[in-house]
C-alpha cells in the first residue's frame, strides 16, 4: 500500500491545531508529516502522533522535498502567494482560505455533498466556508429527493470562526464581567460577551458581509445550481465552538415529514437529534469535538408550499475546517 | 386634570422591577400606586417615586378599593384567575401574560401600531409577547407601505425573557466558567452558557415551541392579518437582555431601499443603526435600558421578487413587555 507526505501549513493556529488531532484519529496511510508557519510560530515545537516536530517557516522552497498533500490553514494571503506555488510542484493543495474557492478552475468540495468535483482540480481544492459546509451536508440529501427552490440562512456563529484573538475577545468579555478585570477588544468591533454581532468579515457593496456572501455563492457552487435564489444572515454569538444555523428551504417538489427525516437519519456525516419534547436538538457544546453535522427541530414551514425549517449544528473547527480538509485528503487516498 | 390610580401585579419580578423604573420616567398623571404579588413576595419594601411601599398579596378584594388599570407581570395562572376578577371591578387590566393573547375579545396592543384596537376591550387588553412586540413596530410600517406577504424570523433572545431563573442559569454558567464554581440548571433544559438553545416555551404538536407558535399567531392579530403566512424559529442566546431578530421578509408591492428605509427613520418608536461598514447595527448591549426597537442591516433579500432582510434589537423587558404595557395606560390617559 502506498504511503503519503503531508504537509500542514498554519499549524499552530486553531484550525491546524484541530487538524492535528483530527489526523492521529483518521490513522491515514501517510509516512511523512511537515508542519509550517509564519516567521513569527517557526521553531515552536509540537507533540504529534508521540513525536516530537519543529514547525518551520514556510517558504518558497518549502515544498522542493517533495509532498503529496498539502493543507493551509493560514489565511487568504498566505493562500494567495503560497498554494499556487506549491501545486505547481505537483503537490495537491487543500486549501481553507476563502482565496481560490469561486475560481472556476478550483474545486469547491464536501466528501458527502460533491466528491466527484475533486476529480477536476489542477493542483488546488478549496476547502469551503465553515458555516457553508455544514449547512450543505444536509440540504444536499433534501435537494437529491425534493428539489431545493430557495434557501434563507440566519446564522450563530461561534467565536473560534474569528481565531485566536476572537476566542480571547470572549474570554476577555467574561473575565471582566466575573472578575472585573478590564480589557481592550482585539478582532471584534463590538464586544462579543452579552452580544450578538451581525458582522462578520469585511462589509461588502450589496449591504451583505463579506461571511454571508461565501454562503450564498459557495452554497450555489457546491450544490452544482448557480441560479439557486439563498439568502443570509451570518452573526456572531457569544458561544466558543460550533456554529448553530437556523435553515428554512422551499422545495420543487412535495415532501412527507417522516420520509424526508428518515433520509437524513441515514446520510453519512449525519447525525439527527429531532425530540423538541425531550429536549433533544442539537447544540453547541454537545457537537464539540465530534466530526458530524447535527440536524435537529425539522418541522413543516406552513407559510409556503413545501416548506421546511431546520437547525443546524456543528464543530466549526472540525467539519468546517480541519475535518473536511483532512476527508478530502482522505477521499483522494481512497480513490486513487 | 385626572389622576389616576394604577397597580402593578408581579411587582417583584424581572418585569415588575422594570415597569417601576419605567413608570418614574414617564411621569403618568398618577395620585395613587400599589403593589402586589404572590404570598411569597408579600411584606417585601420598595422604594418607588422616593416613597416606600409595602408589596401586597394579590387576593380577590385587593381592588375594591377602586384602581383605574392594573397591570399584570406575574404569569399566566395569576393571570387568568384574577384578570377576570379584577375587569369586573372596572378596573382595566393590562396583562402581560399569554392567558388572553388570542381571545378574540382582548386587543392584543402595540400602541405605535394598533392603538384603535384598544378601544375594543371588555375590561382587559393584552401586551404581547416581547419577541413579537419588537418585530411588529418595523414591520407595520413597511406593512402600510408595500404589503407584506410572507414573514421568517430566526430570533437570538436573551434569557432575562426566562425571568430570574433564567438570569440566574446564566450567570452561574459564567461563574463555573470562570471560578470552577459547579451548579445546577434551574430553568433551561441544558446549559444556556456556551449554547444556544432553539427551545423556549413548551414543544406544541406541530412541532414548534409556543414562542414559535406565539410569534406567529400573535403578528397575524397585530397586524390585521389573519392569514399571513409567518414561520419562526425562536432561540435563546447566552445574552442578559434585549431581544436580537434576522428578519426576512417579501411584500406584494416594490420598493426603494432609500425610501423604505427613510420611512423606518422617520416612525415613532424606531432607531435606525444601519452603516455596517463603520459596524454601526443595534446590539443587545445597546438597546438595553431604552424604551425604542432598534433597527439595522437593511438590505434587499436577492433571493426573491420584493424580499427584504433587517436585524431588529429591543430591550424585551422595556419594549418587550413593561415599556409597552405602561404605553397602553398612558395612550388611555391621554385618549380618555
Amino acid at each position: 500500500m502506498k504511503e503519503y507526505k503531508l504537509a500542514l501549513v498554519g499549524a499552530t493556529g486553531v484550525v491546524g491545531r484541530e487538524a492535528r488531532i483530527v489526523l492521529e484519529e483518521m490513522k491515514l496511510p501517510i509516512s511523512k508529516y511537515a508542519f509550517f508557519a509564519s516567521s513569527k510560530s517557526a521553531g515552536t515545537k509540537i507533540e504529534f502522533m508521540g513525536k516530537e516536530y519543529e514547525v518551520q517557516e514556510l517558504k518558497e522552497d518549502s515544498f522542493d522535498e517533495g509532498f503529496d498533500f498539502a493543507v493551509f490553514s493560514a489565511g487568504g494571503e498566505t493562500s494567495k502567494k503560497f498554494s499556487p506555488i506549491t501545486a505547481s510542484k505537483g503537490v495537491i493543495v487543500v486549501d481553507n482560505s476563502s482565496a481560490f474557492r469561486m475560481d472556476k478552475d478550483v474545486p469547491l468540495v464536501v466528501p458527502e455533498v460533491n466528491p466527484d468535483d475533486i476529480a477536476k482540480n489542477h493542483g488546488i481544492i478549496a476547502n469551503p466556508n465553515c458555516s457553508t459546509i455544514q449547512a450543505v451536508v444536509p440540504l444536499k440529501v433534501l435537494d437529491d429527493r425534493y428539489k431545493i427552490k430557495r434557501i434563507i440562512y440566519s446564522t450563530y456563529q461561534a467565536v473560534s470562526g474569528a481565531g485566536k484573538k476572537g476566542i480571547e475577545d470572549l474570554e476577555n468579555g467574561i473575565d471582566e464581567y466575573s472578575n472585573g478585570v478590564k480589557y481592550e477588544l482585539h478582532k471584534f468591533a463590538h464586544p462579543i460577551f452579552n452580544n450578538c454581532l451581525p458582522d462578520i468579515d469585511i462589509a461588502m457593496e450589496s449591504g451583505y458581509t463579506k461571511e454571508e456572501e461565501k454562503m450564498i455563492n459557495e452554497t450555489r457552487k457546491i450544490l452544482g445550481k448557480p441560479n439557486l435564489p439563498v439568502t443570509a444572515t451570518c452573526v456572531r454569538v457569544p458561544v466558543f465552538n460550533s456554529h448553530s444555523e437556523s435553515i428554512n428551504v422551499e422545495f420543487e417538489k412535495e415532501f412527507d415529514l417522516d420520509e424526508l427525516i428518515e433520509a437524513l437519519k441515514n446520510s453519512e456525516g449525519i447525525i439527527v437529534e429531532n425530540n423538541l419534547e425531550k429536549h433533544e436538538y442539537p447544540l453547541a457544546t454537545n457537537s464539540t469535538g465530534h466530526n458530524e453535522v447535527y440536524v435537529g427541530r425539522i418541522r413543516r414551514d406552513f407559510s409556503v408550499k413545501n416548506g421546511l425549517n431546520f437547525w443546524c449544528v456543528a464543530d466549526n473547527i472540525r467539519k468546517g475546517a480541519a475535518t473536511n480538509a483532512l476527508q478530502i485528503v482522505k477521499y483522494m487516498i481512497e480513490n486513487n
